[in-house]
């Protein structure tokens, strides 16, 4: 899957994306057919839906990973998942997203629909409408494939407080499951690692689980999707924001075999590594159980782990005890060794 | 204003898309002061907003426009007007933005300050917020520069009810203002064309001028902004849709002698050259006057005028009545002549 084909192929031309004729053609015959609903149907420049009063979550994320497609996904189910998961953890019940692609001349056809199919499954996976899009095209080197810019609404959850005021000592750090597959998938594809287990992105939308975790009725403090920056750069990031320190048990954080040993042949330490299917969950002690049993219930969570805890400690740091009995603190990523990972 | 600058200064690099320290300050010193506000400041995952029961309008564009910056504006300018003036056409009322950035590596941050603030001056005339964004940065030649997508949400207008069956024969077409102007005015400036009276591109926010529509109490059956495919797109799909023809008076379409003489030196129809800041109206006959008084009471709709009336003749066209007092069909542009215009 690469962004220019010598081929004979279809690929995409500037016309494509001139607002006339040609385009007309590639979203009726390429783009809308897939994702068909009854909000993008009709081809308005705005989607309208019915709406119930509350409050509104709204986000958006721009995808430029490479490449395109990896094991475990590709650009169009990450783009899904993102937004429908920073929606979710917001925490909302994802409702519609919208879908503008920049796709560079010379794409072939068949990738786009690929991506486009991929794009309507996780849609339905996660149970949103695309409600609204638009479709540009760049000349040659002036793009990179295919860009995508995701934006979501969705209903926050009623009665769920979330304030870093009510986080405190004592409450407990649950990770859904295995950490580190999305980057590391990606790298693997980047640097053409081959594996005799595959190792998978883990890009999910995390919904549905997040969902289960407040049908518990437990006391939900705070929620993360541990993207760009990983487990580390979201437990340091609250560490700063509640002023408490988080202790971190290194042989509790849910890791692969495949992947420890990717992270190893990468040179990289997995705490930092992106996740697209993974939530952070802080719970009060008391719920930390049944938390950790809705997580096992669900597809997604079946390797869910209490992995720390909230202390008195000053200053507020993220201290790994080590598998080696060794304690080091852990900080969030400088930010330059994973560039396009999503 | 070019995507890529050999002097010395500031430019964007890889690292300030690594989500980790670079990007964090790339934010907090350029992009968010210039937008701040109540949803953005907390950089959050999604911003949460108060929403009221009824039909929310929710919306996206992708904006590639080169050059970045034009006479009369720039893709920041454009990117906020693109969004809010498709939900101004729902008919709704803007409420809030999603801005995604793609910066391509070497962009001077001169130029995002400039962009970025340009976004920000024009969110505030349009009265919308910047509620939720993202940054992405990918290599030199894998990017165009700058690309920016929006979405906005808007709360849509009460007791008002657009549908294509209350379109009909009598029915008056007014345009808010003079046509062509920002495709005019894009086209030149990449061509390096220079005139004695400055054509500026007219992008601009149409709420407001909507919004006094409204208030009329008028029967405005349609709205429309003309962007790629101009007038005569708008026109085309109109007839299509509706069944009945449209006549249209040449001499009656508002436009300026700088905009016919470039549209002559550049061979292009003023009628299919895209707009950003107007917007084509449909109003029962009885209406039509004050609908006119409203906009010429606004400064955006200074030059507007009642342009053409649907007949009942089949098949359904739009047929320009020439200032030589011929006849011509006017049809949708097929697409390729003007890329990369928004």
């Amino acid at each position: 899957m690469t962004a220019r084909d010598t081929s004979n192929e279809e690929q995409i031309l500037i016309s494509h994306g001139g607002g006339g004729e040609m385009t007309r053609r590639l979203l009726a015959e390429h783009i809308v057919p897939p994702l068909n609903n009854e909000l993008l149907g009709p081809l308005d420049d705005s989607a309208i839906m019915p709406i119930a009063a509350g409050r509104l979550a709204f986000t958006t994320d721009a995808f430029v990973v490479q490449p395109l497609a990896f094991a475990g996904g590709d650009i169009g189910r990450l783009a899904v998942c993102g937004t429908v998961n920073d929606l979710a953890v917001a925490p909302a019940i994802p409702k519609a997203l919208s879908l503008a692609l920049v796709i560079e001349e010379g794409l072939p056809i068949r990738v786009l629909d690929t991506i486009v199919e991929s794009i309507a499954r996780t849609a339905r996976e996660a149970g949103v409408v695309i409600a609204t899009g638009d479709t540009k095209v760049v000349e040659h080197r002036r793009g990179d494939g295919l860009i995508i810019t995701t934006a979501g609404i969705g209903e926050m959850r009623d009665g769920v407080e979330f304030g870093l005021e009510r986080i405190g000592s004592g409450d407990v750090v649950i990770v859904s499951g295995r950490i580190a597959e999305h980057g590391l998938a990606v790298m693997s594809a980047r640097e053409g690692l081959a594996f005799d287990t595959e190792l998978e992105s883990d890009v999910a939308p995390l919904n549905h689980l997040i969902g289960r975790l407040f049908e518990t009725g437990a006391d939900i403090k705070f929620l993360r999707d541990p993207t760009r920056g990983g487990l580390a750069g979201v437990l340091a990031d609250l560490a700063e924001d509640t002023g408490c320190s988080i202790e971190l048990d290194e042989d509790a954080v849910p890791l692969s075999p495949v992947a420890r040993h990717t992270a190893e042949l990468l040179g990289l330490d997995p705490l930092t590594v992106a996740n697209e299917g993974k939530v952070v969950i802080v719970v009060a002690e008391r719920d930390a159980d049944r938390v950790l049993k809705a997580c096992h219930a669900d597809p997604l969570g079946q390797h869910a782990a209490i992995v720390g805890r909230l202390t008195e400690t000053q200053p507020p740091l993220v201290e790994l005890l080590t598998r080696a009995g060794g304690r080091r603190i852990v900080q969030r990523p400088h930010g330059e060794e994973l560039p396009r990972i999503c």
